[in-house]
């Protein structure tokens, strides 16, 4: 296609062993469970039927992230591409929150506060104490960050300013090179690029989730702007479903 | 260890599908077997055991090599570190015995023959033809491959002078930032760097079998020489055995 020469494909991690636990997880490296390793494969299906072959892959440096690449890509019988991984790819760090039950939090906190930390734009949770047990601090793969870069609680717009550079330096150059581009990432840090992508305000974004496991196509044009506002998921109907369960999280118990 | 600044891994992928069916391999992208997964475990356990974690991890474009790096550094609790992946670090390319049974050839070329192919330094296998089952011309990986680079037969030789390039521009540069490096890659491109790190012989080299699963160490010095000649294995006794079964490969038929 002449007016999209750039294709970038998104897919967030299936479910792990805290999102099955209800608990929000943000750095904690916790591992996808049996059915976060199948939506994985199905990601991987999908990409495979629908000939979209990703030509390098990017991630962030926690495993439901990895995992899902990593099982994507096999699936897709692209295990080989290169793939680079960062921090600035990562989870919302979800501050003192990280560890605690979503549903005990809204009863503890109230619908107001807790929709607050969710999904306002510019709220972050309280910071996460350094030796919390949750903390990242003295985590081998975030040594080489000087301790105003690691954070200790974000809100959506830390993760957009800490996201972009990664974007910029990362995803855009091999985007020009030609190259289709997989971004195997997490709810907040796939938002933040979506919020980019497409422009969408600070308010709007509260209303935007991306289902798990299911690739989320954008065909981009010379200045990298969206063809299809909002991308295309392979599989539309199941992104439709999940989306609706995604939005009803943190009430389920 | 002021004597020994510089900490290189290697780890031969465990048993892939054709091992088990005692077939030539080479370049076939094959997968590992239930007992290959368990091997890649034992090998990430057996580091994480000793503290030789990894801060980069290098392997071939070959499923059976990229699997083990990343069930061994996900055992390792080291999933996160970068990678990097090349087709220099293949196993050497079979040529026409790719796919043939190893006790078959052996019964119809002689053990002379058969030896010579599978030992001898500089006698390759009859290329492989471009348009045979298991030729990997065409294959996406490759295709940046000018096709005087893409071999249709090696000896170990050929797979020295083309794993070399590699080792000097993309692992050296890692030890040398003192970085605990990684290789998970396969048989014979690990006996090609094992004969260079230990300046081996074309002839002594023919005796040299690396077991499956078992990081094999080596402490460089400032020259990038061995202190300990032929490395440690992290397991000597399980080594020991195991190099013992490979030797005998092809007569268990």
């Amino acid at each position: 296609m002449a007016d999209a020469p750039y294709t970038l494909v998104l897919l967030r991690h299936g479910e792990s062993e805290w999102n099955e636990k209800n608990l929000f997880t943000g750095w904690v490296d916790v591992d996808l469970t049996e059915k976060g390793r199948g939506e994985a494969l199905r990601g991987g299906r999908l990409l495979r039927e629908q000939g979209l072959l990703p030509d390098v892959c990017h991630t962030s440096v926690l495993r439901r992230a990895i995992k899902t690449s990593v099982l994507a890509l096999d699936e897709a019988d692209r295990h080989w591409v290169p793939v680079r991984r960062s921090w600035r790819l990562n989870e919302r760090h979800y501050g003192a929150l990280q560890g605690k039950d979503k549903a005990q939090t809204l009863a503890e906190f109230g619908e107001e506060q807790f929709m607050l930390w969710r999904r306002s734009y510019d709220t972050p949770p309280p910071p996460l104490a350094d030796d919390a047990e949750f903390s990242q601090v003295g985590d081998a793969r975030y040594l080489d960050l000087p301790p105003e870069v690691l954070p200790r609680t974000e809100c959506l717009a830390d993760v957009v300013v800490r996201m972009l550079p990664y974007w910029y330096d990362a995803v855009v150059p091999d985007l020009r090179r030609g190259q289709t581009v997989l971004v195997a990432a997490h709810g907040n840090s796939l938002r933040a690029l979506v919020k980019h992508l497409d422009g969408i305000s600070d308010t709007d974004i509260a209303g935007l989730n991306i289902p798990t496991g299911i690739p989320l196509v954008y065909r981009l044009d010379a200045d990298l702007r969206p063809t299809v506002p909002g991308g295309e998921y392979l599989d539309p109907e199941a992104a439709a479903t999940a989306a609706a369960a995604v939005a009803a999280q943190g009430r389920k118990r």
